[in-house]
């Protein structure tokens, strides 16, 4: 393993620790199942090879970043637990990492989280401190909770063990779907494109990297554009998992593995999640659906290419559709 | 093979029929994958195993009995084509497998059929005959159609060749979840059932088959108990699926394979149809969750078994979801 544990450090991971997180969360994860469609193929000119990371464990890839960052913790660090924030899905993730290994968890989470979220944190065991929406009044309420507890902080994408484990989503992928020419995945926070990257370019050194991310929160574009990291004041975009932005962590492998970031309307990402559920008969988030939306609205050219996407999580409020 | 081709014939199909309809349906069919969840497992008491039959060609297992009947065409019958009537998912199927094969197909379907089942049909390349609602109405219909075009009938339900097919699902559960107590299915014409009892008996003899089908179309129910075939006079279940009734091709098979009928609620089929979504992110139609709610409302104890479950299908009109 390259990287070692140690609060402050900021290490940028390599390809090894993918390999390593692989083996570390083997007994904990799925190894979750890759679909096909000859309708999205037909209609695309591509064939697809569609990762289900929403059937993954906490219906979500960060389950694969947790469970890494969890288990490489020393016994006296886990003793202290974990804390983090989060609008949903890593919460739920480090909730069910920190549950398995037994250790305590503390979530932030904003104000403005689907509640549907809310309920998978609290469901596995983490305590929930709320805090206002905004991403600096996300931080200052963990940096309180981490001053009092001694907890570890698990950045939910600009933390070196998450982005390893993220990784193992592709890794899997690539072994799953060979000779797939594009990888693509969607791109909030950075950790899932980071360990993407990592993967693709340690396994398959031939095939492309590419991020889709909405227009309305199209920081990582920009970021990757003009080489510094944007921030995004609270975008409004459906794609609720993707209103983070990039960190110093993710960003340097994202600049040099990643070949594209593209970006997509609101519209095309409802239609693109409302077209995986009619035909692959998946429960997909409006994030999952970014990549998808992506070959649709033309911005990146599918045809006759084999394309590997990562769908990301399905954790939606079926009470409140966006189509209806 | 045991069963051989010939229209007239009221054959029943053995365990060996199952061995040979996967055989000639492999290239043709998704080998689907069998799901888990921690939390039906710990909700319900026992150990289940979903086998995705949603996320089968077509979005039905109906796609297995299709091709199989299909394919064990003369070459002689193909050239005539096939027809059939179908509340949809079988009119899918037969329209898939007969476009694989170039043959012609013709369906009758009932004029309240859901438009997404009508529009998959056509999708798939079938030429659509409308007729009323009743069972009697596309009867009449489809003998039309057959004196016309000297088409080969292919039963939903109660064909030699659908039975076999069907019963590949639960051949290929039983080696993905070794050691099952129990397979569960959903009742409604009775081919999956038949042909699941045949595979369970055949490959599983200790494991117990067991359906479960909707209180407000309890024929097979009553049918199972009086040994003698009950019809359902036009049936209001949300189960769409289950709205027919056995026939003397399944129901030897029945009688003499299957441990129990089991009827459940309307309201524990929407509620378990909700939970499926929300906790294993797939589409399931509301005949699917009936087995699952079989689970919940108590009329079979799943408590300390290892259940495998076949989810039949997923084909639902995603604007009229039953609990919103």
């Amino acid at each position: 393993m390259v990287c070692k544990r140690g609060r402050t450090m900021k290490q940028i991971p390599r390809f090894e620790d993918v390999i390593a997180a692989a083996e570390r969360i083997e007994p904990h994860v799925h190894r979750t199942p890759v679909l096909t469609s000859r309708t999205l193929n037909r209609m695309t000119g591509a064939e697809l090879f569609l990762k289900c990371e929403n059937l993954q464990r906490v219906g979500a890839f960060k389950a694969r970043g947790a469970c890494n960052a969890v288990f490489a913790l020393t016994e006296e660090e886990a003793a202290r637990g974990v804390a983090t924030h989060s609008s949903g899905n890593h919460g739920a993730a480090l909730s069910y990492a920190a549950g398995l290994r037994g250790v305590p968890a503390i979530v932030v989470m904003p104000e403005n989280a689907p509640p549907v979220k809310r309920a998978a944190v609290a469901g596995y065991g983490a305590h929930i401190v709320t805090s206002g929406s905004r991403p600096l009044d996300r931080e200052r309420k963990l940096e309180e909770v981490i001053e009092e507890t001694g907890a570890t902080f698990v950045h939910p994408s600009n933390d070196p063990w998450v982005i390893a484990g993220q990784g193992t989503a592709a890794l899997e992928l690539l072994a799953q779907a060979p000779e797939l020419d594009v990888v693509m995945v969607p791109v909030g926070g950075g950790g899932l494109l980071a360990g993407t990257a990592l993967a693709v370019a340690g396994r398959s050194p031939g095939a492309r990297t590419v991020a889709a991310e909405p227009e309305m929160a199209d920081d990582a574009y920009r970021s990757f554009r003009d080489g510094r990291i944007y921030s995004s004041e609270n975008p409004q975009t459906i794609a609720d998992g993707l209103r983070t932005f990039l960190g110093d962590v993710n960003f340097p492998i994202i600049r040099e593995h990643v070949s594209e970031i593209v970006t997509v309307s609101e519209r095309a990402i409802v239609e693109a999640m409302r077209l995986v559920w009619e035909r692959l008969k998946i429960v997909i988030e409006p994030s999952s659906a970014v990549p998808v939306a992506a070959l649709f609205e033309g911005r990146f050219d599918p045809r006759g290419k084999r394309i590997g996407i990562v769908l990301s999580g399905g954790n939606v409020d079926l009470e409140r559709l966006p189509w209806m």
